[in-house]
């Protein structure tokens, strides 16, 4: 399970706030914890009105000083992936392209260019999609079209498009629903999801997010935007994947058992 | 998702202990215990050798002394079925009917006999089932078999036998797949599942067990034998059935949440 880091993003307060006033120490601190906690890599938004481009570029500049994790570039406008994919000193992935005409246009040549990773997030011209044929439609669109334009399946890293269940409680069992189909339909693609959207207007988010993954691993995921320093929810991960017999010997299950990695952090001292 | 309370068992010392010398008070605690973390059948197995059927149905007893929740009867031998079931004051579950056919043409008869509703483990005559075509076999006969003799279909629990992940790590997988092939062959039969032999001889076994649990739950699993005093494992349950839309406007999740059910317990005091 590729778990890539969501902690680093414009639109959370104190993220935002460091990025306006260029605040490097809190940036650094954001990619150290998460990059300790297991992320394998680090989702980076720079999403602040009117200078995404810049912020972007310098967010990857700060990360980079401290992880040598790779990136991944979280956009929807194509000015702020040319500001910052050359400042990426490892194969970066870029969140994401869509089956919209203009953004599939616009991104694509980036991903050429750059041998970049891509999200393919299911969404096309229409309405955001609420059912499986419908993302299920909108992801073999993009698959079909990156790979014919020479994107390696196994760059593409499908994203179903999870919709908050407060809103709709059909929408986990599409999202679960979808990644099978779309697992069956692509042997060799990858699959990820922005995980914690299923839980957004609910209580107890985290309970959501894990039993969520776990539910998910089920029928294929493998990789979820997500916070790596939810400890309960990398375990989980470990856990659910071993059950799935992702894991010989269950060798990576009792490794991370032994190295401490699966039990919750002790409290802090009052 | 109904939980099957699997505290009452004589293979479990303390409860073996209790009912050898007819300790009552232990077995009501722990039938206590058990309905009040929200078990909707507790398990009841006597097994004690050389006495079982009267340990049975004077563990039945003294369970219905203090709670009015249904037993489920654990077994393997017709005759201790046969010394339990006329105490039973509400609907039992029998557990359980394997297509073995002499454990199947005993136990038929009692279930017809009491109504009752039935496990279907999916063991044969042939060796243990490991795949997952085993499995659905055995209990396509037994669904078969049981539908054609006049049980309802609704009362029919297939439990595809769930084995160690410690001893073959594919043994997960393979009792997911299984849930699935046989909840579209029989729409409307239920499944279950002894959870937690999946952990047996690993660490953290009730992490392994709630991710099994989600994971079971996104292919159609709506009962387990499960230990209800694990609150983690239920809220997992809980959030998972909410995660699959088996939960309208997420209401159940949001009243166990205001209800407090969904939170770990406080840490007792030092």
């Amino acid at each position: 399970m590729l778990i890539i880091g969501e902690l680093i993003n414009c639109t959370r307060k104190k993220v935002g706030a460091a990025a306006a006033a260029r605040d490097a120490a809190v940036i650094r601190e954001v990619a150290l914890r998460q990059a300790a906690a297991g992320a394998a890599y680090l989702d980076v938004n720079g999403g602040l009105p009117g200078q995404e481009p810049e912020v972007l570029r310098w967010l990857v500049e700060v990360v980079q000083e401290v992880t040598d994790l790779p990136l991944c570039l979280d956009s929807s406008d194509p000015a702020a992936f040319r500001a910052a994919l050359p400042r990426c000193r490892r194969t970066p992935m870029i969140s994401s392209i869509t089956a919209e005409p203009e953004r599939f246009a616009h991104i694509l040549p980036l991903v050429r260019e750059y041998g970049a990773r891509v999200v393919a997030l299911a969404m096309g011209s229409a309405a955001t999609p609420t059912g499986v044929a419908d993302r299920v439609e909108n992801a073999a669109r993009l698959v079909d079209e990156l790979t014919a334009a020479g994107v390696p399946l196994a760059d593409i890293y499908v994203d179903p498009c999870v919709l908050p269940l407060s809103v709709d409680t059909t929408q986990g069992a599409a999202v679960a629903e979808a990644i099978a189909e779309v697992r069956l339909r692509y042997p060799g693609v990858h699959t990820t999801v922005g995980l914690s959207n299923v839980s957004f207007g609910l209580p107890l988010r985290k309970l959501l997010n894990q039993s969520f993954l776990a539910l998910l691993i089920a029928r294929g995921l493998d990789s979820a935007i997500a916070d790596p320093c939810d400890r309960q929810l990398m375990a989980v991960a470990r856990a659910a994947e071993t059950l799935m017999g992702r894991d010989e010997y269950c060798a990576a299950f009792i490794g991370d058992y032994r190295a401490g990695k699966l039990e919750p952090a002790a409290p802090a001292a009052p």
